[in-house]
C-alpha cells in the first residue's frame, strides 16, 4: 500500500510557512512501515486542488489531505473532495451541534461561517474533531482512500493517530504486506551527531543489507540528537525481541564512548528526567533564571504533575534583580560564583529542597568580559553548592534554548541520571 | 508563466528533514510575481522521478529541480533528465577539470565518484558550480524547462539568483505577464478566523475575479490569526499604492467590528507590541506567572534589547510562594483579587514600573472552583490595579500558551495599542 500526501494552502507554495505536516506524516508513515513515495503542495483554487487529487489517485492507494478544512471561504478542501467523488454536500445536523457546543463553552456565539465545517460530502465518514472545530473526513473514491485532516497540527496530529493510522494498518495487514515494524529512540544531549556516527559507525557497516534492523540519526535541533532504532519483525514476539537486543547494544556503545549521554526513550523529555529524579528523591526544586528568561521552569512545568516538586522560580533579568532579590553579591553577574549565589538566593527565598541557577551571555554583545555562549549552571543541594559552565553555539535565541536544557541536564547528570 | 518545484530525496518522504528548500523558492517566486501552483516530493526511484516529472510537464511551463545532482549511486536526477528528454548521459571533460581542481585546491585526489557530475544530458546547458562540485543543469523538453540545482541550500540558493531567476524573469516579462506583487499581513488576537471571515465576508465578495488584490486568512495557532493582504501591481508604485490602500480600507472593518485586535503588522509579535508600548512610556515591566511557568517572561525576553525595559520576573507557581514571596492574602488563588496582589506582589519586589501577573487552571482538573481554561490577568500600572478575565481553549500545554500571549495583550489593550 502506497499513501501519499497532499498539503493544501496557498501559504505553502508562498513560502509563508514550511510543510512541518506532510515531514511528520512522513516519519509517522515510515515508522510504521507503510510506503509513502510522493507529497504534492496545492494552493487554494478548486480546479487545481481537484487535479491534484487525481494525480495522486493515479499513483497511490490513499491520500492524506491535510488542511483546507477551516470555516473560512478559501477553505474548499471538502468542496474539492465533493467534486471528486461525484456527490454533493450535505450539512450534518450532528456536527453543527458539536461546533455550536464549543463555541457555547467558551461563551461565545458560534459565527455562521463555521456551519461550513458542518458540510460532509454524501458517502463520507467523519473523524470527530476532539480539539478544533473542523471534523477529519474519510472519504472512499473506487478502491481509493482519501482522508482529510485540518492543518492544524495539533488537531491533524491526534486525528492521525487516533483515526488514520489504525485504519492503513487494517488495510495493510489485510493486504498481506504489512510486518510488525517497531522503533525505538534512543534521546541524547551532549554529543554532535557526527561524533555519535563515528561511534556507531561499525555497527551501521554491520547492518548493511540488513532488512530486519535499522538505524538512523535525527537531528532535533535544541532536543539533542536522537537515535533511532527500527526493526521489521515476523510478529510482534520477534520485533520486541529484535528491539531489545538492539537497544542493548547501541546503549552499551553509547556509553563507553560518549558517557552519561543518554537522557530518555521515545517521548521522554528532559524534564522528564528531572521530573523521575525529584521525586525518587523526594525533593522540590527552585530556579534562577537570567538570559533563559523563564525558558527553564516553562519547561518544567510542562511535567503533568510537576506541582508536587516544582516550588517555582525568580527571572533575575536585570543585574539588580539578582543583588537585591537573590542576594547576589555587587559584582560580575556572568561568573560561577553568581551562578552558585543565584542558586542558593531561590533555594533560600523559595523554601526548596534542590535549586538550579542559570547566568551567561546570549548576545550579541559579550558581558563581563566573557563571550556569547558562556554559560553557568548553579546547582545548590543539600550541604552542597557548585556550577559547571557550558558553552553552546547559535544566536540570542539559540543560545537561550541550548543553555535551558543544557541546564536541566547538568541537574540530572549531577544527581547521576 | 507557472513553475512547478520537485524536490527529490528519500529523506523528504521519510520526514527525516523539511523541505526547506521547496519554501525558499516558492517566497522567491511569489516575491518576483511568478506563479506556483504546485510543489511535490519524490524519493530516490529512476521511475518514480520521472513520473514525477511528467505530471510537473502536465501543469506548469518551468519545472524547478532539487536535489539528487550529488555524486552516490542514490543521486540520479542527471539521468532521470536524459531519460525525460530522450537523450544520452555525455561526461563534459571541462566540468571534469573543474571538479577535479576543487579537490585538488584542498590538497585532495578527485574520487573516482565525482565523475558522475561531469555527465550532462545532450542538449543540456551547465549552470557553473561555484559553491560546490555539482554543476546545476537547464533542460529544454518541448516547450518546458528544466531547471535542476543541489539540494544542498547554500548551492541552490545561488545557482537560483544568479542563473534561474533571471532566466525566469526575462521568460515572464517576454510573455508580458509579469506584475509586482507584495503582500502585507496584519496580525490579529482576540477573534476567531471565523469571526473575522463574517467581518470581511463583503469584502472578500467584492474582490472575487479581482486579480489584483487578494486576501487570505492565516491561522498561527497560538499567535492569532494573520490578515494577508496580496496585490498584483502594474510597477512599485502601483503596488505600493494598493496595498496602502487596502490595507486602510481592512484596518477600519477589522476596528469598526472587532474592536482593538491588530497587534501588528508582519513579522511583529505580541511582545515586539509590548516593547513599543514601554519604551514609549519609558517604564520598566515585571511578570508574576502561576500557569504560564516563565513562558510571558521567556517572550519578552526574545525582544532585542528587552534589557532596557524588562525587570525579570517571579514564577510562583506552588501557592506557597504566592503568599509568602509576593504578599498575596492566604486564600483562593485563582481570583482576579488574587492576580492584582500577585502583581502589586511583584512590582514591589522587583521595583518596576509595571507589573502584569497571571494565574489560572491550565487543567488537567479545576481549581478553586474554577473551571480549566479561566485565567486572570492582574496589572499594575501607576495608581491602578486591575483585572482583566480570559477563558482559553485547549490542553495543558495551549491553556498555557494562550493564556500567556492573552495576558500580554491584555497589558497592550490597557495601554491603548
Amino acid at each position: 500500500m502506497r499513501v501519499e500526501i497532499v498539503a493544501i494552502g496557498t501559504e505553502l507554495l508562498l513560502g509563508q510557512i514550511a510543510d512541518t505536516n506532510g515531514q511528520w506524516l512522513g516519519e509517522q508513515l515510515a515508522a510504521n512501515g507503510i510506503a509513502s513515495h510522493y507529497h504534492q503542495h496545492v494552493g487554494d483554487n478548486h480546479e487545481r486542488i481537484v487535479a491534484a487529487f487525481k494525480v495522486a489517485m493515479s499513483r497511490s492507494d490513499a491520500v492524506i489531505i491535510c488542511g483546507g478544512l477551516g470555516p473560512t471561504q478559501d477553505d474548499i478542501t471538502r468542496a474539492a473532495l465533493a467534486d471528486l467523488m461525484g456527490v454533493s454536500l450535505v450539512e450534518r445536523p450532528e456536527l453543527v451541534e458539536v461546533i455550536r457546543a464549543m463555541f457555547t463553552g467558551r461563551g461565545r456565539e458560534m459565527p455562521a461561517n463555521n456551519l461550513l465545517q458542518a458540510q460532509v460530502p454524501v458517502g463520507a465518514t467523519v473523524i470527530a474533531q476532539n480539539r478544533g472545530t473542523a471534523p477529519g473526513l474519510i472519504c472512499p473514491v473506487g478502491n481509493h482512500t482519501f482522508y482529510a485532516v485540518p492543518g492544524v497540527p495539533y488537531e491533524m496530529q491526534e486525528m492521525f493517530e487516533r483515526a488514520i493510522l489504525p485504519d492503513l494498518i487494517a488495510k495493510a495487514q489485510a493486504s498481506g504486506e504489512r510486518a510488525v515494524i517497531k522503533s525505538r529512540v534512543l534521546r541524547t544531549w551532549g554529543a554532535a551527531e557526527s561524533r555519535l556516527a563515528e561511534v556507531l559507525a561499525d555497527r551501521f557497516v554491520e547492518l548493511e543489507g540488513n532488512d530486519r534492523i535499522t538505524l538512523a540519526f535525527l537531528a532535533s535541533g535544541i532536543e539533542g540528537i536522537k537515535v533511532r532504532i527500527t526493526v521489521r519483525g515476523r510478529d510482534e514476539t520477534d520485533a520486541n525481541a529484535l528491539i531489545a537486543e538492539e537497544e542493548i547494544r547501541i546503549r552499551e556503545i553509547l556509553v563507553a564512548s560518549c558517557g552519561d549521554i543518554i537522557f530518555g526513550t521515545d517521548g521522554e523529555t528532559m524534564e522528564d528526567a528531572i521530573a523521575k529524579i525529584l521525586l525518587r528523591r523526594g525533593e522540590t526544586l527552585a530556579v534562577a533564571e537570567s538570559l533563559t528568561g523563564g525558558l527553564i521552569a516553562s519547561r518544567l512545568v510542562n511535567v503533568s504533575g510537576a506541582s508536587t516538586w516544582f516550588r517555582g522560580g525568580v527571572v533575575s533579568y536585570a543585574s539588580e534583580v539578582k543583588f537585591d532579590v537573590l542576594n547576589v553579591p555587587i559584582g560580575p553577574v556572568v561568573s560561577g560564583d553568581a551562578a552558585e549565589a543565584m542558586a542558593r538566593g531561590v533555594r533560600e527565598l523559595l523554601k526548596s529542597d534542590v535549586a538550579i541557577s542559570v547566568t551567561g551571555v546570549a548576545g550579541p554583545e559579550e558581558q563581563d568580559g566573557q563571550p556569547v555562549g558562556t554559560v553557568f549552571v548553579g546547582i545548590a543541594s543539600g550541604d552542597s553548592l557548585s556550577h559547571v559552565q557550558l558553552r553552546v553555539p547559535g544566536d540570542r535565541q539559540r543560545v537561550r534554548n541550548y543553555a535551558a536544557i543544557g541546564a536541566l541536564n547538568a541537574l540530572r547528570q549531577h544527581f547521576g541520571g
